[in-house]
């Protein structure tokens, strides 16, 4: 404390943990009879909600669990997850919302890795839990979570959910304690090793959720989520919280859907039969709701759409767009809570037609409040924010993960000299727009320069006669790297080096490329390496080209 | 920390303390150009007020300021003063706004139990300063704030504001510290004994400017403060920090008009010419407002006014709401930060005509997320929420105030049993909604029940007979107290206990009025016992009573 002329107490009546559970005093105590509906299977009040998250905390801690241990969850969206994202933490417990997309040997490792007490499963993920059984080291009990009338499963089962649930008491006064203690954690996939869980307090979740309560609401006059919206989540509960909505939503008392297993047909149907207003999703499933067969015949109207996860092209935010549907984006990671940044549209860029104002719409945003987002050089240095220089995006929020669980040394990595590395390049324009331009390891350094492979694909494949292009950097003596450029040419058509030469020319007279970035080295060939994904493998492309093959 | 088998490090780089200094990340970065207006005055960007802040920063540390000092400021509301909201607690400093409505003799008692060092004083104060400068027993030295040319004062002065700013640096350092270092600091009044200092600290300031960014902007759907409004103060920003709006607005990057000294002509004349969409205030300048001479011909269409302070009367909000202003009702106290509670207008509100709607939005609303709000008796025990039962309001919440400066005593009063108790007693409905019905001191305590002073008072008044009227409690042997009425007939009328009696009877079949809560003792008088600033003095009438006067 710095002050010495004032010394309050240290602890005191005063003192106010950030603790989960406050964030049920508004939306259940001011829209009591508001609704929770879990598609086509059940609907209820806040009231219930309330009275429910109560009841799953005695049924818990029936089934043995205190704080410090840890809940995992297997089920997808749905009002059990809502229940378990408040109740779980609100017992000081850890709850671990499994990826169920990773492979049964990865959940297994997850699982150990987190040292799971209790397993809360859905039917659909018996089978699953049932296989890799024997491999979990730590698990004292499963408790069944049924839609209808239960599976049956060899699991050594504490009870179905809803019995527990109709047997435990209505009542349950949570403790309060240190707002630092950890409330929830999930695991991360890298493209190589085990995946790595992350890991958020209390404190961050309520400042994360305070924080996106006020910028969605009031963020740029547009008003993503607001009172009287209605929320349905199309980004999974078990992956970063949702995004950390659901909290929000309850924090407001707005009506929430949840869909259950993402099916396109069905969300777009819930969309209109429970006039969702506002979701977030991914830019694949956005495609697959306009294209589905529900939704070539539905007018998008009135549903405000947060896209995340990967950029979003300027094609589909126009298709959405044209549907009806109102584009934001927003970026962050696993490692992040998720929020950092929004589209931010001043008032001149709204009084544009919404056709002019996508290309703003789907940049990556300027930070939401409290987060410190830089853009520094291999150095650290600052660079400058003048729409071009590129730097790798590093942070300081208060929604941070601490690191990666039991692996010190991959957080210390993460964490160099203070800052949350993102691996993420971009640039930053004068009023403070962000733009993620490509990712760290397959930017090129040449000079003290960073020039985005990204960028250079897409001038490149402007040419009429380019097909396909991959620009990737390889080591050179005299200036670190050097851009190296592999090209498939259109079927009949033939380039050379001097062609693209001229073709990149145009882009440094018009400021868009410099002079420097543009690749001595271009290989025509007849296919470009792919991974298994069908993403430009890269790496295999660098190995190839450093072992002369 | 309850998690065992999560133990993270204490302290490391993701930790990341709520200052004041983060508020400043967002607007400054995304709206550079935005304007700060002080009135008639100067306009600057921005760009320009995050330099400015700096320069202060820079002239303060020049002046001998450090972490842990005490920084006065005597000023009308202006940018300097929202400059001083940042640079002064980013410094580690405490900034001591000064009531400048205390006397001479009460604002030195304050400054020196608050032991100022640094005094930022604006030319119309210096007579006042001049005039007990020999009492200031921390003073180091003046600052000098004029609008124009300064006026020559014999005070020891190291500099004027705009001087010292353009002679510093333009760039400054703000150190991280911990967050509950106190930032803010001001005094409160009560009927007796010296003015009480309340205080805020860095991490309670950010909470609380979260929260009212999310609630003004997405609270009930109708967006009180967004990206794109036009904000102007009208309760004074020495008084609980113009209640935590300058910090929203500047972190929201909304244009900010800071009006001077206050006169209704001007404030209304700026709404006009500046665009203004936002402002809060007390009723009496609410009133003001609409009927000087400026307001008889204005339009107050597009004007979003929040109410405070004191309760706003049916008539007051429907001659506001004819005039075009949308009125909302808040809560709050200097010991709150001060923000409690907000009108919630649910949908089916909000479908209403307007003036339907009036008897909702004057009341006093429903607890903001994260506060903590109980009505209890006597015996701390919760009354029900029936729109009846009254109870004294309680509170705990991440934004009250630690107690009173130096007066340990009277803190532990103002938070026995660990909260804090505000003294307002309130009915909350099934929806939620508070009224506040009488201050605690005035509630007539009757057989283990509390009855409003001023609802008897309401129910009375309305005998067409009935020119005045005061409610006390008198002690009573067997009720504890039971409740005095003082009633002033109409001239050319006359009534008798009889008659009261039987105009409370309907209120009593009504459901409005309990039984006993008929007073059984009625005076008729010529005048009722007012205050020096025209209230009822009901403490008077009490005394008077009990020594048969």
């Amino acid at each position: 404390m710095l002050n010495t002329k004032i010394m309050p107490p240290a602890e005191g009546a005063y003192s106010y943990p950030l603790l989960i559970k406050r964030l049920l005093l508004s939306g259940v105590r001011y829209q009591p009879d508001q609704e929770i509906v879990y598609a086509d299977k059940l609907r209820y009040s806040y009231r219930t909600l309330n009275e429910r998250i109560q009841r799953l905390a005695n049924a818990l801690t029936a089934a043995g669990v205190k704080a410090g241990d840890t809940v995992a969850l297997l089920d997808w969206d749905s009002h059990r997850s809502l229940e378990c994202f408040f109740a779980v933490p609100m017992l000081g417990a850890v709850l671990h919302t499994v990826n169920i997309r990773l492979s049964p040997e990865q959940i297994a490792y997850t699982m150990n890795h987190a040292e799971d007490d209790i397993v809360l499963v859905h039917d659909d993920f018996l089978p699953l839990m049932e296989q890799v059984r024997g491999e979990l080291r730590t698990v004292r009990g499963f408790v069944q979570l049924s839609d209808g009338s239960a599976t049956p499963t060899e699991l050594p089962l504490l009870g179905e959910y809803e019995a527990l649930l109709a047997a435990a008491g209505s009542h349950f006064d949570f403790p309060d304690f240190d707002e630092n203690s950890v409330a929830t954690l999930f695991y991360t996939t890298g493209t190589t090793g085990n995946p790595k869980g992350v890991y958020f307090s209390h404190r961050q979740l309520v400042l994360h959720t305070l924080n996106e309560l006020g910028t969605f609401a009031g963020w740029d006059g547009q008003a993503l989520l607001r009172a009287h919206d209605v929320y349905m989540p199309i980004t999974p509960m078990f992956h970063v919280h949702a995004w950390g909505v659901p909290y929000v939503a309850t924090a407001m008392g707005v009506k929430q859907v949840y869909p259950g297993r993402y099916e396109p047909n069905t969300l777009v149907r819930l969309f209109r039969e429970e006039g969702v207003s506002f979701s977030h999703c991914v830019p694949t499933i956005l495609q697959m709701m306009l294209e589905c067969e529900e939704g070539k015949r539905t007018d998008f109207s009135g549903w405000k759409m947060l896209l995340g996860g990967s950029a979003l092209t300027l094609g589909l935010a126009r298709q959405a767009s044209e549907r009806g549907m109102l584009v934001h984006c927003g970026y962050g990671m696993s490692e992040t809570c998720p929020l950092l940044t929004l589209t931010h549209l001043r008032g001149e860029d709204l009084a544009l037609p919404m056709d002019a104002q996508i290309p703003e719409r789907i940049k990556t945003g300027v930070p939401v409040p409290l987060v410190d987002l830089r853009i520094v050089d291999g150095k650290g240095n600052e660079v400058a924010h003048d729409g071009v220089a590129l730097g790798e995006i590093v942070l300081r929020a208060p929604w941070l993960t601490q690191g990666y669980l039991h692996e010190p040394e991959k957080g210390a990595e993460l964490w160099k000299g203070g800052w949350l590395h993102t691996g993420d390049m971009a640039s930053i324009d004068a009023r403070g727009v962000v733009e993620i331009k490509d990712r760290i390891k397959d930017v090129i350094k040449t000079g003290g320069e960073w020039i985005s492979s990204l960028d250079l694909e897409n001038l490149i494949s402007q040419h009429p006669a380019v097909a396909s292009v991959a620009v990737v950097g390889i080591p050179d003596a005299q200036w670190g790297e050097r851009p190296l450029a592999l090209v498939v040419c259109v079927p009949g058509t033939s380039l050379d080096q001097p062609a693209i030469d001229l073709h990149l020319q145009q882009f440094v007279a018009s400021g868009q490329l410099n002079k420097w970035a543009i690749p001595r080295q271009i290989r025509f060939v007849a296919d470009i390496p792919k991974t298994s994904v069908g993403k430009i493998n890269k790496k295999l492309i660098r190995e190839n080209e450093l072992a002369g093959r």
